[in-house]
């Protein structure tokens, strides 16, 4: 491992971008990495009048004879959410805290600095040569308004912790009521996940508050990611938990990201009354989501649109991973809901307003020849036994996203097992759940080149996934069966972002 | 509608069955219509030393131009349960009591005879030409050795009851100390479904004991062929709930079939205490289960693999439906549990023994050219992260039935969705379970030209579907990720059916 991107000769990291540049898959207006893997967002935040966000990114992690790697955290900057400057290196894995790879964290501005707070991975051989450990380092830097960061060469803390492996990481900042808090995944001895609470008055001497107690927070192998921030009087703590067992449509990805609302956590002792478990996002690749409070006081979410451990086809192009778009969050009802942030509109292009009446043949709806779209229905299933919408559909609609109306069931499928190449089949093709189809309903779909982010009823369900299909398989279709259903659409094209 | 199918012109008939017999998707050894529709099993029992079946039966359900309905009940008869003799028309509808439709029911021995009792759909209009209105008969008839039918004219009942709709139907009559009873579906006014007990001393005289009443019964709009029994000290309600939403992976499918199990019925009063409902196949086609307790002692079940207001891809042949393969049912652990009949071994021919690990690459398990077939497999897939068995694949097995054992979310997922011709896709193309996949795990597949049924831990939990794929599409694929799993297969080739 190279401890930075600049040591390795430059042609074997322009031969990556350049392939990674042929791919049929790239997406428009989602980030994503320029080669190699992306993966957690880290950081996101807002700092001397811009977003940052950064990325577990591994430009060169497919590249080949002679394979070099880095690991550290990608930089971005943007002043819209939209249109995203790439700053190259953000954090790279260069010292001893950090040195076999920069995991992932986030920042928060302090004073004129963005104080970063992120785990060092790094490994041991204490005994015998095959007796590696985990030591993790939680690491603090300081990046001023040139975008310099400054590690703190004194770690905040080292671990394992007593009563805890060497899996301890992620750090989450926020502040509150003048003093600093984070929130880290951690996994005991007994083998299960939790979150930890620390605390520090100055950012250099951290304590250990405890464990986060909540009444449903006792399952998983590991918790990755955790996030603790309040909407109002809610408290929410987010996470990712590994190794839940699928429990009927629920936890069907591989690993989970979801969480828990309750009461404001109580920040002396850790305690957190709050309800059960919910998945934040009920699609295929949605993981390791972070939020940040902006200047305009909006809870906004990043997210990494795909999971850890999964193969997607674009390796073949040496890169795989992308971010979802940018999503507002608010409690409602007792849990969250998700929208686009409304910056998207600064992506319109030409507009389709379309409304009819399905029948039993499929009725393609016009709207423009690129995938990137923003799609807003009003379809009243009410009439119907099942109402059908295929995106990314072939001229004969024999290979497409297809997004099922069950009134009879009241359910909604989303299927991705007819649409392009294969992805990650042993987890399944479908995902679902219950819709209410007895009154009008409102679909929202972010569609770009190789994903689609579904929001139902304004955004009270959201499903998330990558598709890799052809780009001529641009239909959209609309059909419904024993009964007509009637639909309202307003489809804008996007437009490239810079 | 005729009263006899012998009163239509014999060239309709036959052209109907020569259209059928042109289906590449005829069944080998499942019992299926020669022409038009097959539906609720009825009357299943064992009497005068062999076994009847008879089922709900439209053989001119697609003909047209000019186009003739008739409705009755077919008769089957087999001593092994496996060759099955044609007997034509059992009942037909030809009297004032089923003027408009045979529906089903059940067969008890009583002597030397066998009595049926069946519902007789008649409707009226009572005030005006538009107000029509269901007047359902209970009506019994008696069958001697020589399989002739006399039906009671004097109805044992007629519907609507007080307090209820003209949904009332399907009684299952069973004896116990002496008394017959019957329990039958029916719609209470507010649209809701029960399962009313009725009995008699004579089988003339019938009283109403009431509903059947459970702590879990109250759901769906209307319960469809219920059947009562006991195996050793549990009692078991079975029934096929309609209008159940769709929760989780549980109630996929447009209308239910399963039970309640508990203490024995209180035959007195209709009190039943049991625990929660359970489905009874978790596969994509199976309804209106019937049980039988035969000359063995066995309690045997029998069902349609099939559901109403579906359409099958055979329609365009002029038939639909079929039989699932008899099974023996035996309580454990609190939960049915269900096996094919071991007259299966009758059809057995070619066998074939296959052991090995499976690796990245997909294996093809040669097993014979035809479809037909036992196949019996011990898995141990705890080393792997998934392990995918494919069937009815063709030769680069782009296409197949799809069988995932995901050992890391302990579930097992069927997909029918990349199988031949779509069916009911509103429905979903995956059904699955939780399966504990830390242990070795048994697998047996009864394959049948156009259908599969999938029995896990013998019988724990089964999956039974169609499907319609090209006869050339006979190959067995087996592979893993992310580490071996190991396999020993036992498949019979089966033989086709006298």
């Amino acid at each position: 491992m190279v401890k930075h991107l600049a040591d390795v000769p430059s042609n074997i990291v322009t031969n990556e971008i350049d392939l990674t540049n042929q791919s049929p898959y790239r997406q428009n207006y989602h980030v994503e990495s320029e080669s190699g893997s992306l993966g957690d967002p880290n950081g996101f935040s807002y700092f001397n009048h811009q977003y940052h966000l950064f990325y577990q990114w591994s430009p060169l992690a497919f590249s080949k004879n002679p394979h070099y790697t880095q690991h550290g955290w990608k930089h971005l900057v943007s002043k819209n959410l939209i249109d995203w400057q790439d700053l190259g290196a953000g954090i790279e894995s260069d010292t001893v805290l950090d040195k076999h790879g920069t995991y992932s964290g986030s920042a928060l501005p302090v004073d004129n600095r963005l104080f970063l707070m992120y785990t060092g991975n790094t490994w041991t051989n204490t005994e015998s040569e095959d007796d590696w450990h985990r030591v993790p380092y939680q690491v603090g830097a300081m990046m001023d308004k040139d975008n310099k960061v400054k590690k703190w060469m004194t770690p905040l803390l080292k671990g394992p912790l007593k009563g805890y492996t060497g899996h301890f990481r992620d750090p989450k900042i926020f502040k509150k009521n003048g003093i600093y808090y984070a929130v880290l995944g951690i996994q005991r001895e007994n083998l299960t996940g939790a979150a930890l609470l620390i605390k520090s008055s100055d950012l250099h001497k951290w304590s250990i508050v405890g464990e986060i107690k909540a009444d449903h927070n006792n399952f998983g192998y590991m918790w990755e990611c955790p996030d603790y921030y309040e909407i109002n009087n809610h408290g929410i703590l987010e996470f990712c938990p590994q190794g839940l067992e699928t429990s009927n449509n629920k936890y069907r990805n591989i690993y989970q990201n979801g969480y828990l609302i309750g009461n404001h956590l109580n920040l002396e002792n850790g305690q957190f009354d709050c309800g059960e478990f919910h998945e934040l996002d009920k699609g295929f690749d949605f993981y390791a989501m972070q939020t940040m409070r902006d200047s305009k006081g909006r809870r906004l979410l990043i997210a990494w649109m795909g999971l850890p451990e999964t193969k997607y086809p674009t390796e073949k192009f040496h890169y795989t991973g992308c971010m979802i778009f940018p999503r507002e969050l608010q409690v409602k009802d007792g849990v969250i809901i998700q929208k686009p942030v409304k910056e998207i509109k600064d992506l319109y292009q030409e507009q389709f307003l379309i409304e009819g009446k399905t029948n039993k043949e499929s009725i393609k709806l016009e709207a423009g020849k690129s995938n990137s779209r923003d799609i807003q229905l009003e379809l009243d299933c009410t009439q119907a036994y099942d109402t059908i919408l295929d995106l990314f559909a072939n001229e004969d609609n024999t290979d497409h996203l297809r997004l099922i109306f069950n009134h009879k069931k009241q359910e909604f499928i989303v299927n991705r097992g007819h649409c392009g190449l294969p992805i990650s089949e042993a987890y399944g093709a479908e995902r679902s759940c219950h819709l209410d189809l007895n009154k009008k309903i409102k679909v929202r779909i972010l569609q770009d080149v190789s994903s689609a982010e579904i929001f139902l009823n304004d955004g009270k369900d959201v499903f998330s996934m990558r598709v890799f299909t052809d780009n001529k398989n641009n239909h959209i279709f609309i059909t419904s069966h024993c009964g007509e259903a009637s639909y309202k659409a307003k489809i804008n094209q996007l437009r490239y972002r810079k």
